[in-house]
């Protein structure tokens, strides 16, 4: 195939009839496709069903050490759960508190209680003048929602392939003190499936930031959300990194089994150092007698161990894998020559980033919805909605079934060309 | 029985005398008792042991609308939840959301939310320079726990047998507007059992106070747990009556099934105004993408409607009534006539009161946990933890056995015996 940059006015136009008559016949076929939400499939969420069952009347629902997890109490999580989740994100189970059914929640409460009574000691953030938070882009839209909705101010930083620009978040985290956080999904990042390289974790963890309460926020969603058994990201482990580079306190690390078990219905957790615990603690016993124990319990129950965890994945990595190659074999064989685009092949997560030509990305995602395909908005991993390139596009393959992602696909590949062609065409 | 106030200092030391060889009577049982907190008994817990069962691999976890419980959605909770939790409270199912397992970490987010952004376009609290609740007293701890981590000022009302004192509450807000709230626990009120009454409640409506952020704080925390079938108290529904009074955003009302399921892992709501959900809902879809919808269903299948929760309340009734009953006769036949004391005969809630002489309630704790019964530390129902007059005591009956709870009650009032002696030989 030719360069789309390569191709003289006259190819560009025969190509985009040839186009518009392919994309006229699916439009004709009134479809209604969803790429739009990192939303498991029913057949996902059927591997869990079996968890309905590991409870019943007949069953004991008392801990090991004796906990009724029936009854009030146990504020941080039954311990069962702590070393279920901790093994699962390599943290030691004294290191993490386990809450409700969303990390999400947790990382706004984060940010909330920030405000309202600072991290550590340090002066509560609705006392500052101007907060600010780093936000490598793309990234995902609901982190940069709750900063946006606390008034933070967001600093956009480039994505390369081995995580954040760490020479910019380097700069800018020594110099200036109203940074205090930065916004990382450091494993089969959402949405382009990056996993942060351990030069970038090490750098992470050596920070000298201005702020004394500068956090990194960890968000380690697709932990054990691989594609593969052996051909895995490996993610150096934070916690113990800042810790040796004696930064113990400069992490709070979120994780739930939202994308396990049953989302909405799973258990998520934070894990920090010692000091951010009995930080967090302070508030938190204020906030809730506790969280859910039975459906602690019930995870522990089903899961039984970071073994039974990796097992389960394996199954909903045969739903996604299929999935995730397909797609990535369509754009290698109708958009890799183009010169119209790029796209990292991630080994995990949920999503697939397709990179167009400056400018082209609403047009994609427009033209794609008028074929009757729901992608997630242009624009939406950036901080305010704004993609300062107009270029990424997030595709989400979990949710549709092989056949119809297949054909919502071959619409994108086409909408993308046209696209691209009409840019082309528009500059020359 | 002859009062204590009318013996002679010879008949108190004689009575002193006896009530010491009993009470050491007691301490040498080194008895373990527990009459601190308002937890459900074992007992209480198996009740609800068959909800474990309602739901298993083999049922079907979508609601009536199509929704599947197990994925990502509804910010709200489910319609079934909202119609079932609606009929318990009297409200409009379209004034409710449904949450996770707490009412009061609901409460906490309220107040956390009005901090940071204020209340219906308002000024943030945080923003101000002072901010005050009014408490009424005795009240629940936990209340006073949020407000005092938020800094906001706590101003006393008195408790009279009717509810908080009115005229003091329409005094106050009318003049001061940095009062943004009140607590109240208007059903079986905690600590003391109190149903505010019906001109209480139409007062309420009827507030006009000087902020416009002022907020009732409804916590209907035990609008179901009746002692008994007929003999119940009835409060007016406090939405309808602010609508009725022109009044309509000034409530949230707040409830949660913690004692009618298993405490923690139970679901809980908010009721209020649709200008004040819609306030509410702006944050929330940035704090969570929602709860968690299984456990919602799964307490939809087991209750089916507000005719099995009435009838599951029967059976806590039971298991709480004889509670209930020995110690108030206990109380009637050892102290009423010793002019030591008073309290009130709830016909629900969790607690008794027991209002000893000014200056004895410390003491009666002490001496208690001396012989092995351990109270709710005297203060913890007032801001700050501190009872001006140190005589309120709040009772739990629910946890200890009865016949655990018989022998606490016995040395309970002993305890009350001498501290009240102790307290007239002081003075006298």
């Amino acid at each position: 195939m030719q360069s789309y940059q390569e191709m003289s006015k006259e190819e560009l136009l025969k190509e985009k009839k040839a186009l518009e008559a392919e994309y006229k016949k699916f439009q004709q076929r009134g479809l209604k496709l969803d790429m739009s939400r990192g939303k498991p499939s029913q057949e996902q969420l059927d591997l869990s069903m079996e968890m309905m069952d590991v409870l019943s009347s007949d069953v004991d629902l008392t801990c090991e050490d004796g906990t009724d997890c029936r009854n009030y109490g146990v504020l941080d999580g039954i311990q069962e759960a702590k070393v279920l989740l901790g093994d699962m994100i390599e943290c030691n189970p004294d290191n993490i508190i386990i809450y409700g059914n969303s990390s999400l929640n947790i990382m706004y409460d984060t940010i909330s209680r920030s405000m309202t009574h600072g991290v550590m000691g340090n002066t509560p953030w609705c006392k500052l003048d101007k907060v600010k938070f780093l936000c490598p882009v793309p990234g995902y839209d609901r982190h940069f929602a709750i900063t946006e909705h606390f008034g933070i101010e967001m600093v956009n930083v480039p994505m390369l392939s081995t995580g954040p620009d760490m020479d910019m978040v380097e700069d800018l985290v020594s110099k200036d003190e109203s940074i205090k956080g930065i916004w990382c999904v450091p494993k089969y990042s959402n949405p382009q499936g990056i996993t942060y390289s351990d030069e970038t974790v090490r750098r992470f963890a050596r920070l000298k930031p201005a702020a004394k309460d500068f956090r990194i926020y960890w968000d380690n969603a697709y932990c054990v959300h691989h594609l593969y058994d052996i051909d895995q990201d490996h993610l150096i482990e934070i916690l113990a990194e800042c810790k040796r580079a004696g930064n113990p306190d400069m992490v709070y690390k979120f994780a739930s089994t939202s994308k396990i078990s049953f989302p909405g219905s799973g258990v998520a957790a934070i894990a920090t150092s010692a000091n951010n615990l009995e930080d967090i603690k302070r508030q938190l016993k204020i906030q809730t007698i506790g969280y859910d124990k039975v459906n602690q319990l019930r995870h522990v129950r089903f899961f039984k161990d970071s073994h039974g965890i990796a097992e389960h994945m394996r199954k909903h990595a045969d739903t996604m894998r299929p999935k995730f190659e397909m797609i990535l074999a369509k754009f290698d064989a109708e958009l890799k020559d183009l010169g119209v685009g790029s796209w990292y092949s991630p080994k995990g997560g949920y999503f697939i980033t397709y990179e167009t030509l400056e400018g082209c990305a609403k047009n994609v995602v427009a033209k794609a919805k008028k074929a009757g395909v729901v992608m997630t908005p242009a624009g939406a991993p950036f901080p305010y909605g704004k993609d300062p390139k107009d270029s990424v596009i997030r595709i989400s393959p979990s949710y549709p079934s092989l056949e119809d992602l297949t054909t919502a696909t071959e619409i994108f590949v086409v909408c993308v060309k046209l696209a691209s062609i009409e840019k082309i065409l528009e500059k020359a």
